[in-house]
């Protein structure tokens, strides 16, 4: 068993965009620059934004936090939102979700221009991507694709599963997987809470990917050997022994499923960096214009 | 056994859209306004926008029929869409793919505007779609859908086996029958040329709709008992015995299967009726600005 290590992979690919933008900067071109707009005070809100600070610093991107009361009015955010469209300094925009629920979350992101939607969220890129057009592909199914790419796991006509239906995860991954591409050419079957034994469909696949939201679902009985594991869950169980008052759990019960497995994700240190590392990548492309 | 009888369900349909259009004409209102653009003198091509402007007759939509030469300039076919946008007089355009090689596809989709696509072919469309979004879904799938419903055949936690993955039909059904919807809710595997074993797929299945444009693949062997059969193959072989030259075969061997299957669309008869008049519904949502 091999633990597809996305702390590891994401410091790398850090390093090498730093390289880039150091290239770009010393050659007089514009260091890229990440805009994220915050609402509210959720705790995990904070901590995905600060991550995304974070490593924009690492790379030497310059990153912009925009942070509204939670009262602020869905016209207002629009307002913004086109300040920063208009706005040539930056390239790539991201808003934390979720909003509070007076506002229209479709409305707010279908404000963003394209071309600075580095989540890839706005209706217009998730179509590009279905169809296999250039695009921003949304952070955390590239971010996996990346890291199946960097351990050289052949998806080529393979049965991958995936577990959860989110139109941030399950639904763009199907739709990647089983695009003619490298990584891709999978048989996809996608799962969620109306699917009927989950375990009679996770028990065919070469690749599993849990992206329900449900700690420790998926148990090692449900599981053949030599599958390739992939752990989007990252929920926060309460633990007073930890520092932070809480510990991030899985979706997959990692005891009893890594010794099957032929590669498995960690949480944490699996998916959680990758996808913040693939949001710096769509932004350095965002920066290039590309 | 039953006939998923797409003709007589589309010639239903047909007459409600008849009726409303002539209510909307009574109350002095515009006629919806369909145009076309053909280019070159392919024969399918040329019966398929024959098929779409005899059911904008029958319904009492106006049609346009553009026929442009086979030479046509990208930026000439450009600009002609561009004054259809703008004429308010027509509600939807659709363009009969293929277009001639020299012309980038990708780019005169891009070029419609959305709210006047009623083929559902344009990114944001599709984008749309795949978010769960109000939109113009694309024909076949939204045909399809239709008939299942019509029909009364339920999807929820039903395994549906999709085999193709083009953009036009697979993918688009594979986002919209795992959709959280009604039809939707499905356990969906897409297969395709890839897929090792389709057999294997398909033998699981409750639904099975073949999409991948091989004439009779699907065999009895394949199906299990009870299973619900949507072909959505249409090719056409040459047979001097017919007064076209040719017959339309489907992906399906009607044969083998039928007599397993709870329900069954024939070719022709199917699912191309219903692909028509789906295209009538979209375009008399875009007329009534929906």
């Amino acid at each position: 068993m091999i633990i597809l290590d996305g702390k590891a992979t994401s410091d790398k690919i850090k390093l090498e965009i730093a390289q880039t933008v150091k290239e770009i900067v010393e050659k007089g071109g514009k260091r890229p620059h990440l805009a994220a707009i915050l609402v509210g005070n959720d705790g995990a809100s904070q901590t995905y934004v600060g991550h995304k600070e974070r490593a924009c610093a690492q790379v030497g991107f310059k990153s912009t936090l925009l942070r509204f009361p939670q009262e602020i009015t869905q016209q207002e955010l629009l307002d913004r939102i086109k300040e920063i469209n208009a706005n040539d300094d930056i390239d790539g925009l991201i808003v934390q979700l979720p909003l509070p629920s007076h506002i229209d979350e479709d409305a707010v992101i279908n404000a963003i221009d394209p071309k600075k939607d580095v989540d890839g969220f706005h209706p217009e890129n998730v179509g590009r991507m279905m169809l296999g057009l250039p695009t921003f592909l949304p952070a955390t199914p590239y971010g996996i694709l990346r890291l199946l790419s960097e351990y050289g796991i052949q998806t080529k006509g393979k049965h991958c599963v995936i577990i959860g239906r989110s139109n941030i995860v399950g639904r763009p991954l199907a739709n990647l997987l089983s695009l003619k591409d490298e990584p891709g050419d999978c048989t996809v079957t996608i799962c969620h809470s109306r699917t009927k034994n989950i375990e009679y469909f996770t028990r065919q696949a070469d690749i599993i990917i849990a992206a329900l939201g449900s700690p420790s679902f998926l148990k090692g009985d449900m599981v053949r050997e030599g599958a390739v594991i992939v752990d989007v869950g990252i929920t926060r169980i309460p633990d007073e022994t930890k520092k932070a008052g809480f510990r991030l759990a899985g979706d997959v019960d990692f005891e009893t499923v890594a010794h099957k497995a032929s590669y498995i994700t960690p949480v944490p240190g699996g998916v959680g960096p990758m996808t913040i590392v693939s949001l710096m990548v769509n932004t350095l492309k965002a920066a290039e214009g590309k």
